[in-house]
């Protein structure tokens, strides 16, 4: 995570004083639940939360008594108890470290999971109306980068829409792994701690008890969290490979929107780059890329170790900020996008019909021509069209072999654009409801 | 994929006999309703299924013929004419190779993900079994490596079998990402195939039809599938890391079973070696690492390459066939596991009583002591104890700090380990339901 | 690794007959060694190459044995011993399966890399070919997909052969770091075994020796080996995505060779695609995910466990062959690849000299303008061009900020083709030394 | 990269004004060059070098002027102008910013590899010392978690000395990888501007020259780099899950320093847990990511695209600053490991000799029995022993088809330990050289 591929919002989540805010209400709903229980005095619990709910954490002086005990939540524990007084010692009676860690965690992930199901939602908002503004739109289908048959402009944003409607719904599976609770205490067996005191502290903190914790949360749940990240940035990655492939000066099809004062290079003034979304495919296999060690946090060894915490600390405000960010971008590239009809018309013509070569080959064995046969002869006279000699149509009523099975006039309303589009209703249908 | 490491079952999936079985299916239950609609003669639909539903479909043919088309599905339609006869034309009208070869690839992964789920309920079922066994046989939680306080074996294997249920959930989603059917042509556009084609493939293979694929099915689903099996495998290590440790010769708490003739080393006859969940760490890295390639597999250029062809030929089978592998070996592993009470016992009681150290804790701060100085108090005498000086009871009674404020029956008490396993039941609860 | 994607040689590497062959070697060498020492007899050492060296090994009797004894070495040793007779009982002596199992994989993957190494001289003689075919063809040179300045097309080639020169040496590094030999017993301590034992079998072998081993080789030799297989494969990706960019309908300035008889597609008969290069995409993706599992082998437990094994099983062959298969199948499509330099002249001047646009700025800088003024004296005029609304130097000549600093004459000499080729030769001089 | 776990002149490298220094640095000697060939004056160069050699650079400033122009080396170069008045027209001549970015990156990284290289030979120094002090420290020898046969615990340190001196070696490659200067211009092709440049520039910034750029330093160059520090990173990981297995409760043969002070858990007194090295496993899993973008920045399109950017301004401080530190705090680790004999010692004793077992099966077979028949009998004795009915060597003695072979007397003779360790200078001497 780095400020320049950053936002505000998911960055404060990662903040200390966040994270101790957070700390903070797990331990004062815990002690809560333990007065209920007659655990420790009620007054007590009422003071910790008169004496440090509107407290402003010392991130500084936490550091330093770190340096000292060396453990996060003990320096933690001690600055609160400065504040508290002498009632802090009914604070984190039986609780290890990583009731609070992992629980803060959770409540971490959880409200940067609704960050990005948000930056989703921004996403397929700006999806749908650019898909419907041209959901008619002609444009030539590349299979391998080649002219294949035509589809519609708005038939791409469909597809983009229904892959980031199924990564929304990922988003929202992998919140519900992820937000659960857990105050069970050393090696997780409540010997010191009520389960009572968790099913407060979850409900409290807005998330799941955890059947069986270990002292620590299991991290298979954080795999599939991290993970899941990953293959909603190679959708990303998908998207901006495509709008940069329409934006070659070959193609220009669409071009990303260049604002008044911007350069596109310091050497040459003519370049209008697609920097954004080449920028979100180096982002995407960053955040790819924390898909492996959220995986190989999942063995930790017996009743936990502390292995997964670094990484943790690292890809926790690194996937998030950055897969934020890059939702948010492409969100803004896809709503301002250039898009030029124009050039897409002029490249569908550019083969001259060869795209109906599969309707003619149909046709061909819908005559009665064996399908060997049928392919030869249309891929013969699509040769020579793809190696500049002429145009297929005459080509194919000049072949005998062809305009034997199929007349002039048949071939011609062969070349029929409306014939590919028929069905774009019926996809937009499927993708969006009927209207 | 190698013979070693894989069961018939999960193999067969992948052969080319049920490759070519299930593109013939797709193939024919297709120009039924390509007949249905009209399109094709009733006849011909008949034909086909009257001439090849038995067949055994001569691979080194369709090698033969592909070595000169270089395209595997027509190879396939070229020998399946030579079966068929002259209706043979009828067949694949209006459809592209991908709407066979997405549609099977669905069916070998559904059918796949099918074993895969067996594999997870027989370990669930070798869990449950054992946690029960061992419900309440104590042994030394660990944390970090080191002894923490008291769980019991059957809580460890309670923890193994949520995790492995979640699994099974995972494994659920999973089946649905990929169960889906595309019969949509040429870059997806149904120009000259009507998607009620689509619809009745879909139910006569058993799958949900794609709302919008672009020739291709997007291979987002594709990624989540081989990422969640990633997590699963990662979920194998975490189990097979923690049989390796409570095999360690000085844990020795475990052992994998060792049949009559097996040798454990070429050269030290001595040997017992866990040889098994060692395979299994290994396995588990090699499912993990197929998540990668498939996460780069999403971003096909327009409407499709072909360069996740490649991939999904080596890490189809590759993933499946040593996932099923695995869970079914680590089912085995955890059935007929050597566990052996006594060793917990005698490593449990290793250290003292040390592990009631907590317990003291919070009583001094429950008498009054705050909790940095109980801390302290606690700590001198249990380093004592770490050092090998003596007793941690005897200590603590020793120390006119702590007798001051707990009296010597008091401290005695505290050394009850019931007081740890009290909630072995809560915990079972929750994992197992109530019983 | 699977058939489709492998070429015989590098497979016969990897078959269980060769591996036998050189654990056979390296257990005779071995008893050489001990029979010059005194440690066993003479006569034995030469019985066992006698009776065995000509010997094909009995695949299915070995598993066979391996089934009961659960161990691969020992069942190969029985098996020997059958075919040797009495002394048999010399082999092995002091050694562990590692000894065997290192040492042979060392030989394998060295054995390999020669394969490798040829691939890529193979590849290097290709592209030097074609490059000086094409080192004064001229073609826009791209940036961001969006057309810069001309480059030719030999300078693309020269490029790509500077890379895997680079790759090259580094083989032949990671030939180096794998190509060790272990005869070091039980825990590497050659406490059974005498140092010089290893000696002879490395010279033997032609391997160095490993300085220490804990029983195995260490991993970290092996992670290197197989992340420097990674890398060559991203190189094989970049060289495959410049020609799949090349052959875009759009672009067409080269195109894969297209066989007679070859099938673009099943259902567009029309159709020509970059299908090798798709392929060896998806092919890099394999072999660079083989590298993390290859790097979490490293951290073996204490002096070993095994791990390792089941991943090497897999990506020993598997990283190799599929490697050698994409070099050779590259090597093979820039050999044969079909160039048009009326294509790349044709999509050069499609932007009417706009990539002079450099040229013009600095010369405006040279004349006094600020580089801020001069930027934006040229970006004005680019974008007029930029938007087709005409010709890059009759905007220039009629801008009055610009004519005032630089003359028509001035301008119409910065449209020279040969001010952007005049250091092909310092280029091609530095990648291919000095004719 | 996050300042828990950096130090503070690694972090250095990567500060913003590092960066414009020596951005500036490369400018500033390529006016000379530029001055020195006569395309700019003379004076022009003495003025940017004497205005700008001791700037602080305005980093808020400059950011300011980004968010116009949206491109961060033309942001900077107008600061500059701000700074050096009208001569800063003659900066940047013919330059591309990638000229300033990719060489500024190369310092950055040869100065990065700089520290790294220094902190393992502080390591090593470390591991040199403490493999000395315990060169015969007798300690038992594991395979798979099993004890095997005695080693020393300076074995077990010289066999990591040996892998990180192998690691420098992979260091200084990698930084020879890296340490290249590309001042070619757009698409590289010095159109305008004079290899000269390139070659002053490179020598005064102590890189090499890059024979052919494309505008940008090929990226085969900074995979092979990321790649090798995950490798380093694996042998990290490999040394400190050593120390975690030697200091778990069990085993205790080793333990990381414990401060004054220090806190092992929030809730349990008496724990010493091996957090730096847990911490040192997930540290390595995090640099061990890194390769795979850094893999997948390889294959840039054409001449370049700008991916790769966004990954390397993450993965440039975050690989380095983790990496810096994780060796730096293992070199702290090792230099004040607690080392316990006594407790090696203890363990080693545990199996009664059963470690001596490979010893009698060797001696069995060169008394005449087979090598079968000596393994079954080695085996039904150290079996009862490892089932604790007895010792290792009184069931040899009491087993008449032992006995009858080997004699009492030879039979003692073969538990001496020394047998074991007379190699252990034979090690050393390979690993340190002679004394």
């Amino acid at each position: 995570m780095i400020t320049r591929y950053s936002r505000p919002q998911m960055v404060s989540i990662w903040a200390e004083q966040t994270r101790f805010r957070i700390w903070f209400e797990i331990e004062a709903h815990a002690t809560d639940a333990l007065a209920e229980l007659g655990v420790v005095p009620r007054e007590a619990a009422a003071t910790i939360w008169a004496k440090a709910k509107d407290a402003v954490f010392d991130v500084a002086r936490i550091d330093e008594i770190e340096r000292e005990v060396k453990h996060d939540v003990i320096a933690f524990l001690t600055h609160l108890g400065e504040i508290v007084g002498p009632d802090a010692r009914f604070l984190h009676q039986g609780m290890t470290s990583s009731d609070v860690l992992d629980t803060c965690f959770a409540v971490q992930l959880s409200r940067a999971t609704d960050l990005l199901i948000a930056d989703v939602d921004a996403l397929l908002a700006a999806l749908k109306k650019r898909a419907f503004e041209h959901k008619y739109t002609p444009t030539i289908g590349r299979s391998h980068g080649i002219h294949a048959e035509p589809v519609t402009f708005g038939l791409k944003l469909a597809q983009a829409y229904a892959e980031f409607a199924r990564n929304r719904e990922r988003l929202i599976a992998a919140r519900r792994e992820i937000a659960t609770c857990a105050i069970s205490g050393a090696v997780g067996t409540f010997a010191n701690i009520d389960p009572r005191v968790e099913e407060h502290v979850a409900a409290k903190m807005g998330l799941a008890v955890e059947p069986v914790s270990t002292q620590v949360i299991p991290r298979d749940r954080h795999a599939m969290f991290f993970t899941t990240l990953g293959v909603v940035a190679s959708s990303i990655e998908r998207l901006a490979i495509e709008i940069r492939h329409l934006q070659r000066t070959e193609v220009l099809e669409a071009e990303e929107f260049f604002s008044e004062g911007q350069k596109g290079s310091s050497a040459m003034p003519h370049k209008r780059n697609p920097v954004l979304t080449e920028n979100l495919t180096g982002l995407a296999r960053m955040v790819r890329s924390y898909a492996m060690p959220a995986m190989e946090n999942v063995a930790l060894w017996h009743e936990r170790d502390i292995s997964h915490s670094s990484v943790e600390r690292m890809i926790g405000p690194d996937a998030t900020v950055t897969l934020d960010f890059a939702l948010a971008r492409l969100a803004g590239v896809i709503d301002k996008l250039l898009i030029y009809p124009d050039n897409m018309r002029r490249n569908l013509d550019r083969l001259g019909g060869l795209h109906n070569s599969q309707r003619v080959l149909l046709a061909l064995t819908q005559a009665g021509a064996s399908r060997e046969d049928s392919y030869r002869l249309v891929q013969r006279n699509a040769m020579k069209v793809w190696r500049g000699e002429g145009d297929f149509l005459a080509f194919l009523k000049a072949d005998p072999d062809v305009s034997s099975l199929l007349a002039d006039e048949t071939l011609e309303a062969m070349f029929d654009e409306g014939y590919h589009l028929k069905h774009v209703d019926t996809v937009f249908d499927r993708v969006f409801g009927k209207g």
